[in-house]
């Protein structure tokens, strides 16, 4: 059985675009994800605010991360995203996900999005398919 | 009053993550766009396949052409989305945003994503809050 | 293997909530199912405008009737609703439901309720495990 | 300015289907609403468990005491429910209603339901669109 630690750096050692989003893991544990980045200027819709794609996928890493750190191969299966006040190049998002319930074949997380002044930016409620397979060693 | 085309040119002219997308839009009209875009491995997540944030961000490119068309600033307010398929490097995605329902004050809009075999990848729905200012010209 | 008809028979035969809603079913098969109901007045909520649960409720009712007709037993794990219009009492409202998508544990499903002028009065989807037990002969 | 307690006892005064549901509220302020409720026959569905609706109008009108407690009329927009675990005949449910947000236009709030082992029965998620007008004295 693979530890929290080695499921996460085999997640992470192939995760190109959690790279491109310069995500920093803050903590990590079973059911249990904290992690934060920077908004730039790439990131910006046609409005010069952060895109929703922007928020929405760095929700996600941190979903997957929380929901996969038992080692169980963990699919999202239906997400629900409400954004709440927008982000800017320059802001720092910090990213909280937390297990709700984690039975035999689902688990429900929800996720958070604050900014560096502690406002809520966008709220993230997963609903996590677990496979049985196991992510590292199979 | 701006023309679709109008806004559509205001909106792409400064979206520099839509671009990083690599999104070709193929049809766009008044609730309604339609686009394409190739899945890159800089798009992969950590199991080797398109990352969520990947497949919700080109969904909600497209639903913010199609809601925001009639030149009324709408922003994205509460989404789902359901994933039905995994997409990969090479994969070209179809997008196709159409209008449900347009309020005074929200709109209701449906998104699906599939691929180049015409598989069903995902489900989005958006509802856009409808903000009473104008896109172009103010 | 159960035909369509003997699936819904042992659903209705038994569903207490269905049959105070009043619900008259109009059209039933694998994946669909079209039904209408009459708002009576202890459905209203305290603003006098069909209660939320109420709309709610005959959509569901249509859901697992749609996603149960193939007789294997489908149970709602994720829904989402939106209200675009309210109803009130004297008001018969039509429901349809469709599957979008059908896979091996999970179906998805489109939901519209809409009024007697054809207005769309709300917009439900939802997501169904399938668990692979039979309805009728288990 | 209405207080608390006399927009709670307006909302009560005419609500037909909370009346049918047999709720019992627990506690109630600005922002959130504690009920519970007993399952009885006639709110099963055709499997012998409570049906979808019961469950989720009881979350809804929970949502409802709580969003509209400041005396704005607030109506529900878009909701999703997550079922975790079937309830039935004689279960004791508990409702849990807290705001998560409020804004100038809109409000986000999450409701759980448990049963009466501490069992988590379905998760509610709300977003409520504030009209601007008053409950009490318009």
């Amino acid at each position: 059985m693979a530890t929290t630690q080695e499921v996460l750096a085999a997640m992470l050692a192939r995760d190109s675009f959690t790279e491109w989003l310069g995500i920093t893991i803050d903590e990590h544990r079973d059911g249990y994800c904290r992690l934060h980045y920077t908004i730039r200027p790439e990131m910006l819709n046609g409005f010069g605010i952060a895109h929703g794609g922007i928020l929405f996928s760095a929700a996600d890493s941190a979903f997957a991360f929380a929901c996969n750190a038992d080692g169980q191969l963990t699919v999202a299966l239906d997400v629900t995203i409400s954004f709440v006040k927008t982000a800017t190049a320059g802001d720092v998002l910090s990213v909280e996900a937390r297990e709700v319930h984690k039975g035999n074949k689902t688990g429900f997380y929800d996720i958070t999005i604050s900014n560096q002044h502690g406002d809520l930016i966008a709220l993230f409620k997963g609903t996590g398919y677990r496979t049985g397979r196991n992510i590292v060693g199979e």
